[in-house]
Protein backbone atom coordinates (compact mmCIF):
# COMPACT_ATOMS: atom_id res chain seq x y z
CA UNK A 1 0.00 0.00 0.00
CA UNK A 2 1.03 3.68 -0.20
CA UNK A 3 0.79 6.73 2.13
CA UNK A 4 0.31 9.99 0.57
CA UNK A 5 1.42 11.85 4.22
CA UNK A 6 3.15 15.17 5.06
CA UNK A 7 6.07 14.79 7.48
CA UNK A 8 4.71 17.73 9.71
CA UNK A 9 0.49 16.68 9.46
CA UNK A 10 -0.59 15.85 12.60
CA UNK A 11 -3.28 13.67 10.87
CA UNK A 12 -0.19 12.23 8.78
CA UNK A 13 1.20 11.30 11.88
CA UNK A 14 -0.97 9.44 13.78
CA UNK A 15 -1.49 6.89 10.54
CA UNK A 16 2.48 6.45 10.14
CA UNK A 17 2.25 5.50 13.99
CA UNK A 18 -0.37 3.36 13.69
CA UNK A 19 1.46 1.67 10.57
CA UNK A 20 4.59 1.52 12.37
CA UNK A 21 2.76 -0.08 15.71
CA UNK A 22 0.93 -2.98 13.43
CA UNK A 23 4.50 -3.41 11.41
CA UNK A 24 3.09 -2.63 8.14
CA UNK A 25 5.21 -1.89 5.02
CA UNK A 26 4.10 0.65 2.72
CA UNK A 27 5.11 3.19 0.69
CA UNK A 28 5.90 6.54 2.00
CA UNK A 29 4.62 9.23 -0.78
CA UNK A 30 5.42 12.93 1.34
CA UNK A 31 3.44 15.72 -0.06
CA UNK A 32 4.47 19.58 -0.31
CA UNK A 33 1.43 21.25 1.13
CA UNK A 34 3.80 24.50 0.21
CA UNK A 35 3.66 23.10 -3.22
CA UNK A 36 0.07 22.89 -3.07
CA UNK A 37 0.57 19.24 -3.77
CA UNK A 38 -2.45 18.75 -2.16
CA UNK A 39 -4.68 20.22 -4.31
CA UNK A 40 -3.19 18.97 -7.55
CA UNK A 41 -6.01 17.05 -9.70
CA UNK A 42 -4.31 14.25 -9.71
CA UNK A 43 -4.51 14.13 -5.82
CA UNK A 44 -7.56 15.30 -5.49
CA UNK A 45 -9.37 12.44 -7.59
CA UNK A 46 -8.22 10.27 -4.89
CA UNK A 47 -8.71 12.73 -1.36
CA UNK A 48 -11.95 14.87 -2.19
CA UNK A 49 -10.90 16.86 0.64
CA UNK A 50 -7.64 17.99 -0.89
CA UNK A 51 -5.52 16.96 2.43
CA UNK A 52 -3.42 14.31 3.65
CA UNK A 53 -3.50 11.76 4.56
CA UNK A 54 -4.42 8.60 2.05
CA UNK A 55 -3.96 5.86 1.93
CA UNK A 56 -3.94 3.55 -1.14
CA UNK A 57 -4.68 -0.15 -1.66
CA UNK A 58 -2.43 -2.41 -4.05
CA UNK A 59 -5.68 -2.58 -6.34
CA UNK A 60 -6.11 1.43 -6.34
CA UNK A 61 -8.67 1.75 -3.98
CA UNK A 62 -8.04 4.95 -2.12
CA UNK A 63 -8.98 5.27 1.97
CA UNK A 64 -8.98 8.96 3.82
CA UNK A 65 -9.28 10.42 7.34
CA UNK A 66 -7.14 9.76 9.34
CA UNK A 67 -9.26 8.48 11.97
CA UNK A 68 -10.73 5.81 9.60
CA UNK A 69 -7.34 5.08 8.42
CA UNK A 70 -6.01 4.01 11.55
CA UNK A 71 -9.66 2.12 12.44
CA UNK A 72 -9.04 0.51 8.65
CA UNK A 73 -5.62 -0.41 9.43
CA UNK A 74 -6.79 -2.14 13.07
CA UNK A 75 -9.37 -3.87 11.45
CA UNK A 76 -7.50 -5.27 8.58
CA UNK A 77 -4.46 -6.47 10.55
CA UNK A 78 -5.53 -7.03 14.34
CA UNK A 79 -2.63 -7.51 15.51
CA UNK A 80 -1.30 -5.64 18.08
CA UNK A 81 -4.57 -4.74 18.26
CA UNK A 82 -5.24 -0.79 18.62
CA UNK A 83 -8.59 -0.41 19.93
CA UNK A 84 -10.74 -1.70 22.96
CA UNK A 85 -13.02 -4.83 22.34
CA UNK A 86 -15.69 -3.71 24.86
CA UNK A 87 -18.10 -1.64 22.72
CA UNK A 88 -18.60 0.82 25.13
CA UNK A 89 -14.86 1.38 25.46
CA UNK A 90 -14.68 1.65 21.40
CA UNK A 91 -17.47 4.13 21.51
CA UNK A 92 -15.52 6.44 23.53
CA UNK A 93 -12.27 6.03 21.48
CA UNK A 94 -14.53 7.08 18.47
CA UNK A 95 -15.79 10.43 20.24
CA UNK A 96 -12.38 11.40 21.47
CA UNK A 97 -10.70 11.05 18.12
CA UNK A 98 -13.61 12.68 16.60
CA UNK A 99 -12.99 15.61 19.36
CA UNK A 100 -9.72 15.78 18.14
CA UNK A 101 -10.58 16.37 14.60
CA UNK A 102 -13.16 18.96 14.96
CA UNK A 103 -12.08 20.73 17.97
CA UNK A 104 -7.97 20.52 17.84
CA UNK A 105 -6.88 20.50 14.51
CA UNK A 106 -8.33 23.54 13.45
CA UNK A 107 -6.05 25.00 16.21
CA UNK A 108 -3.18 23.47 14.90
CA UNK A 109 -4.20 24.96 11.33
CA UNK A 110 -3.43 28.56 13.10
CA UNK A 111 -0.37 27.36 15.58
CA UNK A 112 1.46 25.51 12.61
CA UNK A 113 0.88 27.03 9.29
CA UNK A 114 1.56 30.62 9.90
CA UNK A 115 5.64 28.93 10.40
CA UNK A 116 5.45 26.52 7.57
CA UNK A 117 3.21 28.24 4.87
CA UNK A 118 3.01 32.21 5.37
CA UNK A 119 6.26 32.61 4.70
CA UNK A 120 5.88 31.72 0.94
CA UNK A 121 2.05 32.28 0.77
CA UNK A 122 2.46 35.78 1.72
CA UNK A 123 5.09 36.47 -1.40
CA UNK A 124 1.82 35.39 -3.74
CA UNK A 125 0.60 37.69 -6.30
CA UNK A 126 -3.39 38.07 -6.57
CA UNK A 127 -3.28 35.93 -9.68
CA UNK A 128 -1.24 33.02 -7.53
CA UNK A 129 -3.43 33.60 -5.03
CA UNK A 130 -6.40 33.05 -6.99
CA UNK A 131 -5.07 29.99 -8.50
CA UNK A 132 -4.26 28.07 -5.68
CA UNK A 133 -7.80 29.25 -3.86
CA UNK A 134 -9.30 28.01 -7.10
CA UNK A 135 -7.89 24.31 -6.07
CA UNK A 136 -8.97 23.81 -2.79
CA UNK A 137 -12.10 21.47 -2.63
CA UNK A 138 -13.28 22.53 0.44
CA UNK A 139 -14.57 25.94 1.73
CA UNK A 140 -12.99 25.85 5.01
CA UNK A 141 -9.26 24.86 3.74
CA UNK A 142 -9.69 27.82 1.39
CA UNK A 143 -10.56 30.37 3.84
CA UNK A 144 -7.40 28.91 5.76
CA UNK A 145 -5.49 29.31 2.44
CA UNK A 146 -7.15 32.59 2.34
CA UNK A 147 -6.13 33.68 5.78
CA UNK A 148 -2.24 32.81 5.78
CA UNK A 149 -1.56 34.35 2.62
CA UNK A 150 -3.14 37.23 3.15
CA UNK A 151 -4.57 37.92 6.46
CA UNK A 152 -2.32 35.87 8.82
CA UNK A 153 -3.55 34.69 12.53
CA UNK A 154 -3.41 37.81 14.96
CA UNK A 155 -1.05 37.00 17.77
CA UNK A 156 -4.94 37.01 20.01
CA UNK A 157 -5.87 34.37 17.87
CA UNK A 158 -3.25 32.23 17.92
CA UNK A 159 -2.83 32.38 21.83
CA UNK A 160 -6.68 31.39 21.55
CA UNK A 161 -5.83 28.09 19.58
CA UNK A 162 -2.42 27.32 22.42
CA UNK A 163 -5.34 27.94 24.73
CA UNK A 164 -7.65 25.67 22.98
CA UNK A 165 -4.79 23.60 22.49
CA UNK A 166 -4.16 23.07 25.81
CA UNK A 167 -7.48 22.43 26.85
CA UNK A 168 -6.63 18.89 25.73
CA UNK A 169 -3.61 18.76 27.71
CA UNK A 170 -5.78 18.73 31.06
CA UNK A 171 -8.60 16.38 29.25
CA UNK A 172 -5.56 13.67 28.84
CA UNK A 173 -4.07 14.52 32.22
CA UNK A 174 -7.90 13.72 33.51
CA UNK A 175 -7.88 10.44 31.22
CA UNK A 176 -4.94 9.15 32.26
CA UNK A 177 -5.91 9.60 36.49
CA UNK A 178 -7.51 6.50 35.84
CA UNK A 179 -5.83 4.24 33.55
CA UNK A 180 -1.83 4.20 32.14
CA UNK A 181 -3.71 5.02 28.39
CA UNK A 182 -6.28 7.33 27.56
CA UNK A 183 -8.86 4.73 27.12
CA UNK A 184 -9.25 2.47 29.67
CA UNK A 185 -7.61 -0.69 29.52
CA UNK A 186 -4.98 -0.63 26.52
CA UNK A 187 -2.53 1.22 24.47
CA UNK A 188 -5.10 2.26 21.22
CA UNK A 189 -5.32 4.54 18.31
CA UNK A 190 -6.99 7.31 20.78
CA UNK A 191 -3.30 8.10 22.34
CA UNK A 192 -1.62 7.84 18.91
CA UNK A 193 -4.04 10.80 18.14
CA UNK A 194 -3.29 12.53 21.43
CA UNK A 195 0.00 11.90 21.64
CA UNK A 196 0.37 14.00 18.12
CA UNK A 197 -1.11 17.35 19.45
CA UNK A 198 0.26 17.21 22.84
CA UNK A 199 3.56 16.82 21.52
CA UNK A 200 2.81 20.41 19.67
CA UNK A 201 1.42 21.89 22.87
CA UNK A 202 4.73 20.67 24.77
CA UNK A 203 6.80 22.71 22.00
CA UNK A 204 3.95 25.71 22.18
CA UNK A 205 3.83 25.78 26.24
CA UNK A 206 6.48 23.11 27.51
CA UNK A 207 6.30 24.01 31.36
CA UNK A 208 2.54 24.20 31.38
CA UNK A 209 2.87 20.10 30.07
CA UNK A 210 5.74 19.72 32.62
CA UNK A 211 3.50 20.63 35.75
CA UNK A 212 1.75 16.75 34.59
CA UNK A 213 3.60 14.50 35.91
CA UNK A 214 1.00 11.71 34.42
CA UNK A 215 1.18 13.47 31.26
CA UNK A 216 4.57 13.83 30.88
CA UNK A 217 5.28 9.68 31.75
CA UNK A 218 2.39 9.18 29.39
CA UNK A 219 4.70 10.64 26.53
CA UNK A 220 7.53 8.95 27.66
CA UNK A 221 6.17 5.73 27.37
CA UNK A 222 5.23 6.33 24.15
CA UNK A 223 8.17 8.00 22.41
CA UNK A 224 10.14 4.88 23.68
CA UNK A 225 8.05 3.01 21.89
CA UNK A 226 9.64 1.24 18.50
CA UNK A 227 7.14 3.07 16.47
CA UNK A 228 7.66 6.59 17.32
CA UNK A 229 11.34 6.74 16.19
CA UNK A 230 9.87 4.41 12.75
CA UNK A 231 7.55 7.38 12.12
CA UNK A 232 9.51 9.97 12.79
CA UNK A 233 7.81 12.56 14.09
CA UNK A 234 10.35 15.65 13.48
CA UNK A 235 10.21 18.44 15.78
CA UNK A 236 8.66 21.62 14.62
CA UNK A 237 11.08 23.33 16.46
CA UNK A 238 14.78 24.06 14.67
CA UNK A 239 13.63 22.93 11.39
CA UNK A 240 14.68 19.50 11.67
CA UNK A 241 11.55 18.77 9.65
CA UNK A 242 13.28 20.56 6.52
CA UNK A 243 16.17 17.84 6.73
CA UNK A 244 13.87 14.80 6.03
CA UNK A 245 13.77 13.10 3.24
CA UNK A 246 11.04 14.86 0.45
CA UNK A 247 9.77 13.71 -2.49
CA UNK A 248 7.32 15.43 -4.95
CA UNK A 249 4.48 13.97 -5.71
CA UNK B 1 -31.36 2.10 28.02
CA UNK B 2 -32.73 5.67 27.46
CA UNK B 3 -32.51 7.51 24.19
CA UNK B 4 -32.67 11.51 24.48
CA UNK B 5 -33.63 12.52 21.37
CA UNK B 6 -35.81 15.40 19.46
CA UNK B 7 -38.42 13.41 16.88
CA UNK B 8 -37.35 15.87 13.80
CA UNK B 9 -33.85 15.98 14.68
CA UNK B 10 -31.80 14.17 11.59
CA UNK B 11 -29.28 12.78 13.96
CA UNK B 12 -31.89 11.39 16.30
CA UNK B 13 -34.06 9.69 13.40
CA UNK B 14 -30.87 7.92 12.56
CA UNK B 15 -30.34 6.75 16.04
CA UNK B 16 -34.30 5.56 16.10
CA UNK B 17 -34.35 3.89 12.93
CA UNK B 18 -31.30 1.59 14.30
CA UNK B 19 -32.32 0.67 17.61
CA UNK B 20 -35.70 -0.14 15.68
CA UNK B 21 -33.69 -2.46 13.06
CA UNK B 22 -32.07 -4.21 16.19
CA UNK B 23 -35.26 -4.47 18.23
CA UNK B 24 -33.99 -2.89 21.17
CA UNK B 25 -36.21 -1.60 23.95
CA UNK B 26 -35.46 1.85 25.40
CA UNK B 27 -37.17 4.25 27.48
CA UNK B 28 -37.92 7.40 25.22
CA UNK B 29 -36.71 10.55 25.84
CA UNK B 30 -38.07 13.52 23.94
CA UNK B 31 -35.81 16.92 24.51
CA UNK B 32 -38.30 20.19 23.57
CA UNK B 33 -35.31 21.98 21.69
CA UNK B 34 -37.06 25.20 20.94
CA UNK B 35 -37.56 24.96 24.65
CA UNK B 36 -33.40 24.98 25.01
CA UNK B 37 -33.90 21.30 26.84
CA UNK B 38 -30.38 20.89 25.15
CA UNK B 39 -28.91 23.44 26.87
CA UNK B 40 -30.06 22.71 30.39
CA UNK B 41 -26.99 21.69 32.32
CA UNK B 42 -28.32 18.60 33.40
CA UNK B 43 -28.13 17.60 30.14
CA UNK B 44 -25.13 19.66 28.95
CA UNK B 45 -23.71 17.45 31.77
CA UNK B 46 -24.40 14.21 29.56
CA UNK B 47 -23.73 15.76 26.50
CA UNK B 48 -20.82 18.34 26.46
CA UNK B 49 -21.78 19.34 23.08
CA UNK B 50 -25.54 20.43 24.35
CA UNK B 51 -27.01 18.08 20.95
CA UNK B 52 -29.11 15.29 20.86
CA UNK B 53 -29.36 12.41 20.57
CA UNK B 54 -27.78 10.76 23.22
CA UNK B 55 -27.90 7.04 24.75
CA UNK B 56 -27.42 6.73 28.17
CA UNK B 57 -26.98 3.19 29.62
CA UNK B 58 -28.76 1.33 32.43
CA UNK B 59 -25.18 1.81 34.55
CA UNK B 60 -25.64 5.75 33.75
CA UNK B 61 -22.60 5.54 31.00
CA UNK B 62 -23.21 7.83 27.67
CA UNK B 63 -22.58 7.99 24.24
CA UNK B 64 -22.80 10.51 21.81
CA UNK B 65 -22.45 11.79 18.23
CA UNK B 66 -25.48 9.74 16.02
CA UNK B 67 -22.34 7.78 13.78
CA UNK B 68 -21.06 6.60 17.01
CA UNK B 69 -24.15 5.36 18.72
CA UNK B 70 -25.37 3.50 16.00
CA UNK B 71 -21.92 1.78 15.52
CA UNK B 72 -22.56 1.54 19.53
CA UNK B 73 -25.34 -0.50 19.16
CA UNK B 74 -23.81 -2.71 15.97
CA UNK B 75 -20.96 -3.82 18.26
CA UNK B 76 -23.32 -4.26 21.70
CA UNK B 77 -25.96 -6.13 19.53
CA UNK B 78 -24.18 -8.05 16.23
CA UNK B 79 -27.83 -9.45 15.03
CA UNK B 80 -29.18 -8.24 12.30
CA UNK B 81 -25.23 -6.78 11.51
CA UNK B 82 -25.53 -3.39 10.10
CA UNK B 83 -22.30 -2.87 8.77
CA UNK B 84 -20.16 -4.40 6.47
CA UNK B 85 -17.66 -6.88 7.45
CA UNK B 86 -15.11 -6.16 5.34
CA UNK B 87 -12.60 -3.66 6.32
CA UNK B 88 -12.48 -1.37 3.22
CA UNK B 89 -16.00 -1.49 2.88
CA UNK B 90 -16.39 -0.48 6.65
CA UNK B 91 -13.62 2.21 6.17
CA UNK B 92 -16.45 3.05 3.33
CA UNK B 93 -19.32 3.61 5.70
CA UNK B 94 -17.44 5.92 7.91
CA UNK B 95 -16.31 8.25 6.12
CA UNK B 96 -19.40 8.32 3.75
CA UNK B 97 -21.55 9.21 7.68
CA UNK B 98 -18.75 11.55 8.98
CA UNK B 99 -19.11 13.26 4.85
CA UNK B 100 -22.89 13.30 6.25
CA UNK B 101 -21.99 14.27 9.76
CA UNK B 102 -19.67 17.09 8.61
CA UNK B 103 -20.93 18.47 4.95
CA UNK B 104 -24.86 17.71 5.16
CA UNK B 105 -25.79 18.31 8.63
CA UNK B 106 -25.41 22.24 8.36
CA UNK B 107 -27.53 22.82 5.58
CA UNK B 108 -30.27 20.90 7.28
CA UNK B 109 -29.61 23.69 10.33
CA UNK B 110 -30.36 26.40 7.28
CA UNK B 111 -33.28 24.17 6.15
CA UNK B 112 -35.03 23.02 9.06
CA UNK B 113 -34.15 25.85 12.02
CA UNK B 114 -36.13 28.55 10.27
CA UNK B 115 -39.48 26.22 10.23
CA UNK B 116 -39.54 25.19 13.95
CA UNK B 117 -37.93 27.68 15.71
CA UNK B 118 -37.21 30.81 14.73
CA UNK B 119 -41.26 31.88 14.99
CA UNK B 120 -40.29 31.41 18.59
CA UNK B 121 -36.71 32.88 18.91
CA UNK B 122 -37.15 36.04 16.97
CA UNK B 123 -39.65 36.83 19.92
CA UNK B 124 -36.89 36.82 22.47
CA UNK B 125 -35.46 39.86 24.45
CA UNK B 126 -32.25 41.09 24.23
CA UNK B 127 -31.52 39.65 27.64
CA UNK B 128 -33.44 36.39 26.90
CA UNK B 129 -31.36 35.30 23.92
CA UNK B 130 -28.16 36.81 26.10
CA UNK B 131 -29.38 33.96 28.81
CA UNK B 132 -29.58 31.56 25.61
CA UNK B 133 -26.52 31.88 24.15
CA UNK B 134 -24.85 31.69 27.39
CA UNK B 135 -26.13 28.06 27.71
CA UNK B 136 -24.91 26.67 24.47
CA UNK B 137 -21.73 25.09 25.24
CA UNK B 138 -20.21 25.24 21.29
CA UNK B 139 -19.47 28.17 19.35
CA UNK B 140 -20.70 26.80 16.12
CA UNK B 141 -24.15 26.41 17.68
CA UNK B 142 -24.49 29.56 19.56
CA UNK B 143 -23.48 31.22 16.03
CA UNK B 144 -26.67 29.25 14.41
CA UNK B 145 -28.94 29.82 17.73
CA UNK B 146 -27.82 33.74 17.09
CA UNK B 147 -28.74 33.96 13.13
CA UNK B 148 -32.05 32.37 13.87
CA UNK B 149 -33.00 34.73 16.59
CA UNK B 150 -31.50 37.71 15.06
CA UNK B 151 -30.35 37.40 11.58
CA UNK B 152 -32.38 34.51 9.73
CA UNK B 153 -30.92 32.80 6.81
CA UNK B 154 -31.39 34.15 3.48
CA UNK B 155 -33.38 32.97 0.85
CA UNK B 156 -29.87 32.64 -1.14
CA UNK B 157 -28.50 30.99 2.14
CA UNK B 158 -31.29 28.70 1.86
CA UNK B 159 -31.15 28.11 -2.06
CA UNK B 160 -27.56 27.50 -1.42
CA UNK B 161 -27.86 25.01 1.01
CA UNK B 162 -30.68 22.92 -0.28
CA UNK B 163 -28.21 22.94 -3.67
CA UNK B 164 -25.56 21.18 -0.87
CA UNK B 165 -28.06 18.71 0.35
CA UNK B 166 -29.26 17.84 -3.00
CA UNK B 167 -25.49 16.79 -3.74
CA UNK B 168 -26.46 14.02 -1.59
CA UNK B 169 -28.66 12.85 -3.83
CA UNK B 170 -26.57 12.61 -6.84
CA UNK B 171 -23.83 10.83 -4.59
CA UNK B 172 -26.70 8.41 -3.36
CA UNK B 173 -28.22 7.84 -6.77
CA UNK B 174 -24.17 6.95 -8.21
CA UNK B 175 -23.54 4.66 -5.06
CA UNK B 176 -26.79 2.59 -6.05
CA UNK B 177 -25.66 2.00 -9.12
CA UNK B 178 -23.54 -0.85 -8.46
CA UNK B 179 -25.63 -2.06 -5.27
CA UNK B 180 -28.86 -1.98 -3.97
CA UNK B 181 -27.49 -0.08 -0.63
CA UNK B 182 -25.22 2.56 -0.49
CA UNK B 183 -22.33 0.75 0.50
CA UNK B 184 -21.60 -2.45 -1.26
CA UNK B 185 -23.02 -5.64 0.07
CA UNK B 186 -25.84 -4.87 2.73
CA UNK B 187 -28.37 -2.62 3.90
CA UNK B 188 -26.12 -0.41 6.92
CA UNK B 189 -26.17 2.44 9.27
CA UNK B 190 -24.66 4.35 6.16
CA UNK B 191 -28.34 3.92 4.24
CA UNK B 192 -30.26 5.22 7.60
CA UNK B 193 -27.85 8.04 7.82
CA UNK B 194 -28.27 8.71 3.91
CA UNK B 195 -31.89 8.19 3.96
CA UNK B 196 -32.76 10.83 6.81
CA UNK B 197 -31.39 13.59 4.64
CA UNK B 198 -32.66 12.26 1.51
CA UNK B 199 -36.04 12.13 3.12
CA UNK B 200 -35.63 15.86 3.77
CA UNK B 201 -34.62 16.77 0.43
CA UNK B 202 -37.54 14.80 -0.62
CA UNK B 203 -39.94 16.89 0.81
CA UNK B 204 -38.00 20.49 -0.44
CA UNK B 205 -37.40 18.98 -3.54
CA UNK B 206 -39.99 16.17 -4.79
CA UNK B 207 -39.84 16.64 -8.47
CA UNK B 208 -35.81 16.60 -8.09
CA UNK B 209 -35.95 13.22 -5.88
CA UNK B 210 -38.30 11.44 -8.15
CA UNK B 211 -36.12 12.44 -11.45
CA UNK B 212 -33.80 9.56 -9.58
CA UNK B 213 -35.51 5.71 -10.20
CA UNK B 214 -32.31 4.37 -8.38
CA UNK B 215 -33.46 6.36 -5.53
CA UNK B 216 -37.03 6.37 -5.35
CA UNK B 217 -36.92 2.62 -5.42
CA UNK B 218 -34.59 2.74 -2.24
CA UNK B 219 -36.17 4.89 -0.37
CA UNK B 220 -39.42 2.46 -0.69
CA UNK B 221 -37.85 -0.27 0.03
CA UNK B 222 -36.58 1.25 3.63
CA UNK B 223 -40.01 2.99 4.17
CA UNK B 224 -41.03 -0.85 3.62
CA UNK B 225 -39.34 -2.03 6.88
CA UNK B 226 -40.95 -2.39 9.95
CA UNK B 227 -38.65 -0.28 11.70
CA UNK B 228 -39.24 2.79 9.68
CA UNK B 229 -42.63 2.78 11.41
CA UNK B 230 -41.23 2.17 14.93
CA UNK B 231 -38.72 5.11 14.43
CA UNK B 232 -41.60 7.99 13.64
CA UNK B 233 -40.16 9.63 10.75
CA UNK B 234 -42.63 12.69 11.16
CA UNK B 235 -42.65 14.75 8.14
CA UNK B 236 -41.52 18.30 8.47
CA UNK B 237 -44.37 18.83 6.48
CA UNK B 238 -47.46 19.65 7.73
CA UNK B 239 -46.83 20.13 11.19
CA UNK B 240 -47.52 15.91 11.65
CA UNK B 241 -43.88 16.29 13.62
CA UNK B 242 -46.11 18.56 16.44
CA UNK B 243 -48.76 15.78 17.18
CA UNK B 244 -46.04 13.44 18.23
CA UNK B 245 -46.52 12.82 21.50
CA UNK B 246 -43.73 15.34 23.89
CA UNK B 247 -42.30 14.78 27.55
CA UNK B 248 -39.83 17.25 28.69
CA UNK B 249 -36.93 16.77 30.21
Amino acid sequence: MKLYHAWLSSASRRVRLTLAEKNIEYESIPLDLSAGDQHKPEYVAINPYGVVPTLQLDDGRVIYEASFICEYLDDKVPEPRLRPTDPYQLAKTRIFMRFIDERMLPHLIVLNWSIGLQPMASKWSDQQLEERLANIPTPERREAWSRIARNPYTDEEKSQALAGLLTLVDMVDDMLASSPWVIDGQFSIADIAALVFVTRAEELAPALVQKRPRVVAWLKSIRERPSYAKAKITSFVGGAAARVEKRKL
